[in-house]
């Protein structure tokens, strides 16, 4: 028999990093190297067609760090790889993260070479924290990302999540949901997350339900007296027969045969959504709405708007949980100071840009973002700060992390703040414009000097 | 605040779903409708440059619904949804599925249109089981089926997982663990999954610790005094360079600076690595092997071992954990028969083979896969029968679950089985012939008939 399934819990946080972190850790235990390092989290290229990020999740991970412990158990575990010191797994024992975190809010664009947050503390600690930082916030930041997509491509129509069933595991389909909920996505069938996290949980019926009934009315007149208000399937057979069918059972029925919403879900939605609504229409049931789905994507979307064709609601699955023109974003989290002294690499490439940061985003007077300056930590301009402290001695602050509500609504009129060619589906060659502050190039040149004087 | 994070245990399973599934189980409840369906999990399409796909994780998920309950503190969650009846919730209570399950062996290269795994049991229970079956499914075969590709192209070399800081959360970083070593990934870095899963758990070091010590030669010494015999990462600065200083190093000390490995990480990887094979071995340092890692995919890995690069093994990160080419699969779970009767469905470009079924392999005398033959359940061939029962009436068969060595030498003998055409990286237009018995188009073409003089 293969082992159990291993549910992770809060106990196992320690045990969710790479190898090399602790190997990492043990060798500055061991060497006595305890002073501060500043790592920042940040990425170089923008995926797919994608012209800004919309950073989401750093501030929960942040909050969930301060709770990495190694109890016994997790203890016992990494002394079964046989590198680590008795010593080091009893200093293990007693691990909390003691630094301080700056972040962007949840829900803010951001762009290459920006520091979206910031981890400042003993190099051992930091360090430590990269793998799980950079999983929490790659899967929040990607599907946000894509999710806003949807979002702007529906022009204000509800966009519904319907992916859990192939979205990349159990925890994806949980916190990806949080992710959405801050890009504006409306609703979502899973259960466990939308109770979670407060999104409307939706939901309809499969083809199956249709199938198990011998007679497709049969099987809509049972599910509307259950359920009534509720959305029907229709292209189980031949989605417009199914709309005659619809009419005819409330003909037949009246009240007594009350739903919301009909679910087209194969076909040509734009023609059959036209028709449906002009049957719908011819027999009064004017608020019947028409919901579309199967194999959408934001492009799907855009063109189903553009064509004015009668849909009311969205529901994304597949594309929307993988991200799938863009599952990945090459998310770093790369050292910038230790011990007071600028750090840098010279892998091709992959350059850095070294000492702790601040991003200062400039507004026009109406509010439009006009461009950003990322700058040294201590640098001060005229402009609107986007990193923030929100953990402080390895205790989260307060106002750390809003409320969902707030997430959600700062995220919106954020993103209706950017350049309008950024928020297009097809931007082409549109780029926001990042600037490095002039202290930032100066302190890579003074540190690559120091380097090649080695 | 934002809410707490939500660890998943088995107590939520049943929440783990679409509440379109809970809202036909409602209905079946409501109508007494307790005839047996059966379900199939299949996909139409094979994704990206996939000739097939490595199946994976069904007999896992198959023995973990067999937990699925609804404890109290699930119905109370779900009584929150407010479509529930109390009586409904009561039942629920009780529930347990009490069905069969076939499924294919896990790491059975499998083709469209073949069931990888089929349930039979009461249609309220069977529906109930689709999202999770699904998610889990999909994770573990879509992982498993690009890894098989990494593994291929390294052409016996070891590939090695660090993906797990850019996989898609926690629950995509153990369980993809879990497909890796069916499809032959030779470790990971993730230390809770490898651990977990008896994978070796594999790590060197990372920029940062080079970049904090004021001198790349002294970071090497101290990494190798902690960790003899340990993997030097040496693109920080420069790669050659950094090989120079390993090569001092070993003159200076001897056999007290003891490493096993160099790692390349950026650059021209196969013209570094001849220059770096070079300089160890002019130095003697014959047995220092050489690891290759830094944005890899399978194309990368081929096009490294065609130009016969002295690579030894490689490390693979986000093209894996993401499967980035193919980050999903169409994976399907259809209604093929209800209460004795085949049923299908007619929407456009999603029709459905009725009926319970099986799957045929036949090979050549020499073992080499020649074509399979999709047929009813109960049709018999001469030769090799896929599906192989696993559950039985709610219960996981003994020998339903093969440990970890048996999938993955299984999986490796099926693989070495494939025409090759199918194996290769950009297979072209080779296909493998998948047959659809005569017995299973007479059975669509009477359902299909029937339900036209409905």
């Amino acid at each position: 028999m293969t082992e159990p399934r291993r549910w992770v819990t809060a106990a196992d946080l320690g045990l969710l990093t790479d190898r090399y972190e602790l190997s990492m850790l043990q060798a500055y235990w061991a060497s006595g190297m305890r002073a501060n390092a500043t790592f920042s989290l940040y990425f170089r290229k923008m995926p797919g067609a994608r012209r800004f990020m919309l950073a989401c999740g750093q501030r929960y991970a942040a909050q969930l760090i301060t709770q990495l412990r190694y109890p016994k158990a997790a203890i016992d575990e990494l002394s079964r790889l046989g590198d680590f010191q008795d010593a080091f797994l009893r200093w293990l024992e007693d691990f909390r993260f003691t630094g301080d975190i700056l972040a962007m809010p949840e829900g803010t664009p951001v762009f290459p070479q920006e520091p979206l947050l910031e981890v400042t503390g003993p190099i051992a600690e930091v360090q430590l924290l990269e793998t799980i930082l950079m999983n929490l916030v790659h899967l929040e930041t990607v599907l946000a990302s894509k999710a806003v997509r949807m979002v702007i491509a529906a022009a204000g129509r509800p966009v519904v999540d319907f992916g859990m069933r192939r979205m990349h595991g159990i925890d994806a389909a949980v916190h990806g949901v949080r992710a959405y909920r801050t890009a504006g996505i409306a609703g979502t069938s899973h259960v466990l997350a939308g109770l979670h996290f407060g999104l409307p949980v939706s939901g309809t019926m499969a083809h199956s339900y249709i199938q198990v009934h011998d007679d497709e009315s049969a099987a809509f007149k049972a599910y509307a007296d259950l359920y009534p208000g509720t959305t029907l399937l229709v292209d189980t057979y031949d989605s417009l027969a199914a709309v005659d069918r619809i009419v005819a059972l409330h003909r037949g029925f009246g009240k007594a045969f009350e739903i919301g919403a009909i679910r087209l879900d194969s076909g040509d939605l734009a023609a059959l959504s036209l028709e449906a609504r002009k049957r719908l229409d011819a027999a009064g049931l004017h608020d019947v709405r028409i919901f579309a789905s199967g194999g959408l994507d934001e492009h799907k979307i855009a063109s189903l708007v553009a064509a004015k064709a009668p849909i009311d609601a969205f529901g994304v699955g597949t594309a929307l949980g993988t991200s799938a023109d863009a599952p990945s974003l090459d998310l770093v989290y790369k050292l910038t100071t230790y011990d007071g002294i600028p750090r840098l690499k010279n892998s091709p490439g992959k350059q850095i840009y070294p000492g702790a940061k601040q991003v200062f985003r400039f507004r026009s007077p109406t509010g439009v973002y006009e461009f950003d300056e990322v700058t040294l930590r201590d640098e001060r301009r005229d402009a609107e700060p986007l990193l923030v402290p929100i953990v402080s001695g390895g205790t989260p602050l307060p106002s750390a992390t809003p409320d969902a509500a707030t997430a959600a609504s700062y995220a919106k009129t954020q993103i209706d703040s950017l350049p309008p060619p950024l928020r297009a589906i097809d931007p082409g060659g549109a780029q926001y414009d990042v600037r490095i502050s002039r202290a930032v190039h100066d302190l890579r040149a003074s540190a690559t000097s120091r380097l090649q004087h080695c």
